[in-house]
């Protein structure tokens, strides 16, 4: 990438503003910081991207959202997220390839070849790739995770093997330079995981006392196994069409490698 | 509030779309589900309102999004949120107010005589008074805080004294109708912690599931305790003079109240 080429990375002036208005001379230059280029596609859910998106602001580095267009996408929230690169336009000598998830999003993404041929190109070059939740689907997809260790949502991990993948249980999974959290919230947790390879663990500790991270459920139920039998069959009960629609379109992608 | 009334909630249709395509026949009717009036405020930091949102959006309620005018305002990752509401339109009667943080922004409505009017007025018939991070300091110039247990962003937590509230160690603190979070990433637990208040424990831990709300910190520091002194030390200094400002803007909003 040429670095003095990007644009004027989205979020960098106004973070500085909101978190440290008055120390902007000490601030670190985020031209020499790590740049990441994260997915940004339909229906995504929102805190896949902001959850990473906000460690990755704190390693002063620069964020290309890049979409398939630049036209906005709404994610579940309805609050839109407006791409600041194009599939043409992202550098391709990132960091970190960075796919968030969503699982409607998720499946539109598999049916879209020139979706995964950007995740191939970026994914080859790219010092990490890396996604959260059902993100992990697209990297297989784009034939980025033969032979690794990865991890998904839990209600998709089992798909992983489709694409060549070992699925392997962890909040974050590492395999080489492929990173993988699990669903939605494991985000942040990866957030943390690259931003220390990046940057250092000084470094993510000072991120990590500023955002505050010392999780306290206040009750227990994030796993299958912390739900128990019930609380999980009601939730793939009620996501049983959508899975079902993901698995095919794992298949037909999968076919296609 | 007349409930037949408000705008078709921002995210309705598309988190059903996102997270069940085929199951909308089943999802609960969101006319029945909890309100939220979430204070939304220029540089506010994105976490602070998507956490909540996150869960709040799968307790199928109406999320209204507050602004001082229907502009979008841009927040720490160069994201722009637009709101759905005004101080004049949003309803009043809603199941929860919530403020997120932000200190840039926290500090800019302290200031602001018309936010606190609406914060106020909210906060006397609301079912629930809540923040999280630097959003209670708000609550607290508002009014809202006298003689409860509170607490903040670990570095302005001792500010709330000014406001006649008691500073509580806690990463959710509750007194009464008030619930109030710490720093930034402490809203998701907050999240949880409301939803179960509203929707019953068993609905919070399908949400939760669904989330994959099972964190694992890949190294300890969210604490002050955990990152030692050092750690801390350093981001206090670099912090020091916006929360010197913080300091200032929580006085002078404290003598008028």
């Amino acid at each position: 990438m040429n670095r003095r080429d990007f644009n004027i990375a989205l979020g960098a002036a106004t973070a500085l503003a909101a978190l440290s208005t008055k120390t902007s001379a000490q601030a670190p230059n985020r031209e020499d910081g790590p740049s990441y280029a994260m997915l940004v596609h339909p229906k995504m859910i929102m805190q896949d991207l902001v959850g990473p998106m906000t460690v990755f602001n704190l390693t002063f580095g620069t964020n290309h959202l890049v979409g398939k267009t630049t036209e906005a996408v709404i994610t579940d929230l309805g609050i839109p997220v407006t791409p600041n690169q194009t599939y043409a336009t992202c550098p391709r000598d990132v960091d970190a390839l960075f796919v968030p998830g969503g699982l409607a999003g998720t499946i539109a993404m598999l049916q879209d070849e020139e979706t995964l041929e950007f995740l191939r190109d970026v994914g080859s070059s790219a010092q990490f790739v890396t996604s959260v939740c059902t993100g992990s689907l697209l990297l297989g997809a784009a034939g980025l995770l033969k032979y690794k260790r990865a991890t998904s949502h839990w209600y998709t991990q089992n798909l992983l093997s489709m694409f060549g993948a070992i699925p392997t249980e962890g909040r974050v999974v590492e395999d080489g330079n492929v990173i993988t959290g699990g669903g939605v919230t494991a985000g942040i947790d990866f957030g943390f995981t690259l931003a220390a390879k990046l940057r250092g663990e000084d470094w993510a500790r000072r991120v990590m006392l500023t955002l505050e991270y010392a999780p306290e459920p206040p009750f227990q139920g994030g796993t299958p196994a912390l739900a128990g039998p019930e609380i999980t069959n009601t939730v793939l009960q009620r996501r049983g069409p959508v899975l079902e629609e993901a698995r095919q379109a794992a298949r037909v992608a999968a076919s296609k490698l």
